[in-house]
């Protein structure tokens, strides 16, 4: 199971964002999209050991997590507005601290980073990190954070401050692109192509 | 300067498509779009050492190259639909036989995939073709042919039989996925880090 969580700093909270402005009305939303299509699509399929979760913090609600999930999702298409259409179905289910389903493999709670970081083994990406593929196939770590457009906050980086560091390449690159580079790593490992 | 050409089986040659319908009314212009995006996006700047030409055979009028070059285009942002107002943009105008300048970056031309294949040193994505990390950087052609969700007709396979065959991983994975894994792979040879 290999988890992402993607922080849209200022993705909208509320379900009324247009579907015809996910950059701008919906808060760069749209790099969210790709970036759950990028966790979750094969060429033909859906990846079910995999977990997206995009963590919104735009207006009127910030701290709204939205959990995608490969392993129970149904009939989500792998385009920016189809899978804006889920989170806009999510956004509109009244939301708690715990996660509540609003489809097969969609879940919506509350959250802030810090309690998010406490679930699983994270890793963040940084220029400076060692290059993934020199890490031990033992030590990859089963979950990975990631920002939008923006860099982490200060708030952010002190609950990031120790965990462990990795890079992808001489490119920065988005988001979503970075996850297509973790996979394709991990799917090396756990096929023996490395 | 890498190039890739993607081909649209389905996609639309007609600027009439509907932006809100690019997976059903513009022939899967959506994959198109993200492949333009891969192709082209950094985190913070454009790739101005690569070319993304689009290759849309949906009707009515077959058989259309779009190219975008990351040397002369401006103010694109990377969602489908921004891309996809820059396609429509170059349908828009007269087509012929060469190249023409619809806007910073965007031509359009007329052309079947046997001349395009005659331009460059072109190489195909496959399963069982040899891993991309084991060539040499020597070898690393400067460019690939992908295909949309479809495999590649009959046609397109007796032009592009004798074609080096290059996988990218265990994992069959989307044309624009498919473009990040070439390029990080380029970045790295070129930087030094393998």
């Amino acid at each position: 199971m290999t988890s992402f969580t993607v922080i849209g700093h200022t993705a909208s909270t509320d379900a009324s964002f247009s579907l015809n402005d996910l950059p701008g009305g919906g808060g760069r939303m749209d790099l969210l999209c790709r970036a759950i299509a990028s966790s979750l699509f094969l060429s033909h399929g859906i990846r079910e050991d995999t977990i997206c979760d995009i963590m919104l913090l735009g207006p009127p609600h910030p701290g709204k997590i939205i959990r995608f999930d490969g392993s129970a999702l149904r009939s989500m298409s792998p385009d920016e507005r189809n899978i804006a259409s889920y989170i806009k179905k999510a956004l509109a289910i009244p939301t708690g601290k715990t996660f509540r389903e609003a489809g097969p493999g969609l879940l919506i709670r509350k959250g802030v980073l810090a309690d998010q970081l406490t679930e699983k083994n994270y890793a963040v990406l940084d220029e400076s990190g060692t290059d993934i593929r020199n890490i031990a196939s033992e030590d990859m770590p089963d979950a990975f954070l990631l920002s939008d457009n923006r860099n982490f906050s200060e708030e952010e980086m002190s609950c990031i401050r120790d965990l462990p560091k990795y890079s992808l390449g001489p490119a920065i690159v988005h988001a979503d692109h970075a996850i297509v580079l973790i996979l394709n790593e991990i799917d090396r490992r756990r096929s023996g192509w490395n």
